[in-house]
């Protein structure tokens, strides 16, 4: 099956290959763990290697902020600009969403102009203040994402989560019901320091790694690494030592 | 006792047998853990080996996903539609309802023309929207289901779960009491992985299996295979290895 | 001192011979834990093994349930209505308050009529729709439960515990107080398996088993066991191995 | 110090000899953990070994009740109430704190008639009806018991707590600022079984036993015995053993 | 640099020899822990070793209650009033702070004419009564505090602690930022008996004791004695025993 | 890159150097952390040390404190006012966030005439008073931390962190995504005392040190450390010891 190769190292080999093509992908982590990173290395490899244009709607912070991080991992996202294969947009939930129900709206133009094939939504978080029930949100992301995928689009949404460690308690959460995978970022804290881990939780219509893998942010963006060991509970964000470790140590005696 | 099969291995087992006829069964789960993947296997099992026609009540996905999804478990969803075994429904809770508050409504005509036995409804949790207190909102789900019932129909409602790992608090939770079987799907974190596993928690009228299965989802559907082993806390999402390993290590020496 | 037997193995030796006469006794559980089989088998053993008539109030589901119910365990509750044993009556709380409270309603009558002395009232958790506050649904359901010890009455009051393991936090719940036993079904995991577990833990006048004790719902209805044995935290639902077995396990080397 | 002795075994032990004089002693605990009976046992010893006369205050049951749980431990309150030197009184806490404020109130009257020096109030958690915020019912609850102190009496109140196991979350709880003496009964899951513990928290002007004590109702009443051993954790109501007893049978070896 | 002593032994050790002068130090802590006791004896040391007067201000207790619990611990509070050393006044947080906002008010003329130097506020809880939100209390106490500041005054803060073992969840509780030092005093469960601890979390323009010290209440008032030795998780009133004794045990065989 | 250093051992190590140019820093703990210390530090370090002017904005507490709490650690704030190096300045969030609107205001002067580098904002915390949803808080945080930025400043925020230990749960946080760095500052119980624990969780556009350090406040400000040693669990704040040494102890043997 065809794929669409996000070009980060790991993830790719996690998804089978990539997303599938026109889904929408949820990408979730507390600040910091590189939700929007991995959102930006999706659309410069699409642009730099797959010759797939790029779209990125931002809803906080400028087109200046996606050019520096950018630029920190080698990325020249504004020559990409230039070169018309990329745009960078700041705009507000409403706006695009709007434009989006629209014939002829801005982001259909960008299409059938530029030809765009990745969009970046950062973030999704962002719809919460136009709704007032879970419900009128879920309504709402639900036309708004089924709207880029008629559009031909593939799509990251970052998503904010709250908790720093382990998850967030009573989160009226039904958007991963919306998603066609789910990915989860998470601060571990082991031998006294944080790590990162990654988790391909959902991803319909497809099978995919269920391991929870180690990654770091380098000067080359997200690089996925092998699972974490010999701990139980990671995904609380305190993992236990196993006992078998304990176990080992008097077998192997 | 007459039983109404899912053909998924190791849930019939589970259920001994199946499902009883003219039974609501509820399927709870966190998204990705597969619950309208099993509600499609049921009524594709109806329709491909028990000449049961089937129904799939939807109140937000196209009925094109549900073809999408089941091609890739080669159900051909499209060709039984045509055949006249299948319908796919989009519609609200409120017009289902409705419809079978009245004489001679849509699921009525169709159990008449095409026979429908089994029906699917994904999900149950959109009635919430329909209600603003959780004993409205269970006479709701009671007429409905009752009806379905009336109808002759064996239903698999899903019911869509908040938490990723372990159970949700503080859920107002009443309408497992109203359903004849409540099965929960889960994601349990075992060595750096997450597994999913099954259990069957309730069965009216029936005895079933107590033990909480792993389960995967395979090119041919859900797969339910033996019960998880050494470890304690399950259903808590991340369990912890038993001290009894710890102890056999010993032992054995 | 006189006692009303449940007839149900093991419980009555809990009881010390059973519940004692004109007293409200409340069964809570999780769906699936058996309270309504529970309450059926004692009122079936009132008729069957006693000469005392019963009535079953229930607040949701028809009396065609309760037939069924009753008959997968070989007890023919409409021979017992056609013989003038039994009355099982769909009810509202609200009907069913009003009644008692008036000279010469229904209840009243079917004491003097038929001579009921067991009810089972099934689920006193529907009192809670009739009133806003926690103080209101206590003196209801406080009227409620003297008026039917006045009719001379032994009471089991079914109520519904929303959480599956464990204890619900926070709820508002003094209706405990009221009552004359209060005995609890919970789901246990060991072994990766969901047992059922059954515990007196008050009774007023009496003193009682403290015992955690297992059961199971067989072809005879509940069948009350041994307690559960070198596990910690059962009432957690999801208990830890004791050290005990690990260190018998070194001391018996 | 002068004592007012409650003639419980292993309380009075545990109160350095009793409570003191023109004291109230809050005594809390979940449903059938003993509180009315430690209250009315209070009374019982008052009347029969002290020469003390005693009054009940009751804001929900009978006057019945009481004789009848007072007789299942061979204490015959009704001849009490015949000889002049017991007075069990129902009422609500608006007539009871209406009576107290004004002069030659019935509660003054019953002081100077029969010469009440000890009153339980079972109890004093009606008084959260009476009142809309916290700050309220703290001042209404202050004003009655310094109303009791000053008619000359030592009161025991008890007080219901809704936490089966361990402790309530988030109680807005002021009340435990006001009484002269707090005393907790708990129940603790031991050995698959459920016991009950008793600790005295704070007791003002005195030193007292600071032991997590076990205790049972016996047919003579409450007893109270050594303290719990070998367990971390009591409090939560689900103790673990403690690594100690491992350790020493590895020593002892 | 100048110190305020507590008198409290052990205490004023952990301070590096007492309170800053002309600071607002807050004591916290559950029912019977102690939190009256230690401001008395603050205020009584102020008296009788430091020819330092005190105030005491009260809004809940009447002045006697505080000379009787005085004499409990020897400190004639009563003659100290007579000699014009020691007033308790018994006031509400309302008038008191318009008293310190006015010029010349009571406060201020008890300052010029017996020379105070030390406060007692017993308890700064009674301030939540006069603000309906977080930030109005602030900004209510930090006037306030900076108010008895500007009179020259030390002052001991007590506050109420709603959690009787361990850390009140989801409290808004920002007071904590206003003071220059912060004590808590704490239940702790070890060995099935409940111990008292200590521990100063916080002090401004000063270096302290960071240990969590066991303390008593004897006959002469609180004495501070060494830290709990062998637990973890103390602060949680519920500590585990460390695996380091358990290794000791095997180390030193 | 360049790095505006803090001049706080350790900590510059851990962000390879110090801050981003024009960056908000936000530094949250909770009360006796030393976020201000902290900040003051950066401050004190940026005019003695690189010749950059600073400014204080202090929403609380006046001027004299921080020359206080500065002299403590013997910096002459007092004499840099005069040097014109540094400015406190007591204002208010709303006067604070109008200034920075408009052209040539307070702020903006102080950047021209004494050349502010640096800026201390204590506390964020403030600004929730100004809003009323966590959205409005987000925008205004968000316009007030750009238009810092626009002036040229590199900036600490402090916040307050209600939670003494661990994390606070349910926290409706999101300013900690529109910062450029986010440490956090915690209270980590080990051995029977409080120790403080430093983490950067987040520092965008640069790599950074993830350990968990020690750190203490020391008599010349803040002083970072190495990582904790052997402790699972840190940031709860309550570690447990790791297994590890347990298994060290015994394969040492």
């Amino acid at each position: 099956m065809e794929r669409v190769t996000t070009g980060i190292p790991g993830l790719d080999e996690m998804l089978l290959g990539g997303f599938l093509p026109q889904t929408a992908n949820l990408v979730e982590g507390a600040p910091g763990t590189g939700k929007t990173t991995l959102g930006m290395q999706f659309i410069h490899h699409g642009i730099a290697a797959c010759g797939e244009p790029g779209l990125i709607l931002t809803f906080e912070e400028f087109p200046q902020q996606y050019y520096d991080d950018a630029a920190s991992f080698g990325w020249d996202f504004r020559q990409m600009e230039r070169e018309g294969t990329l745009r960078v947009v700041m705009t507000s939930p409403e706006v695009s969403k709007a434009d989006l129900e629209q014939v002829g709206g801005r982001i259909e133009r960008l299409v059938q102009e530029i030809g765009v094939k990745r969009v970046l939504v950062d973030s999704i978080s962002h719809f919460e203040r136009l709704s007032e029930t879970p419900s009128e949100l879920r309504a709402l992301v639900y036309g708004f994402v089924n709207a880029l995928k008629r559009e031909g689009l593939t799509a990251v949404l970052t998503r904010e989560s709250m908790a720093l460690l382990g998850e967030a308690e009573g989160a009226d959460d039904t958007l991963t019901f919306l998603v066609d995978s789910y990915t989860l970022l998470r601060y571990v804290e082991i031998d006294s320091a944080v790590h990162k881990g990654l988790l391909v939780l959902k991803m319909r219509g497809s099978n995919h790694d269920k391991g929870i893998r180690q990654f770091d942010i380098t000067s080359r963006g997200i690089e996925v690494r092998a699972p974490f060991e010999g701990r139980e509970g990671i995904m609380s964000g305190s993992p236990r030592r196993m006992v078998d470790s304990f176990v080992q140590a008097f077998v192997r005696r």
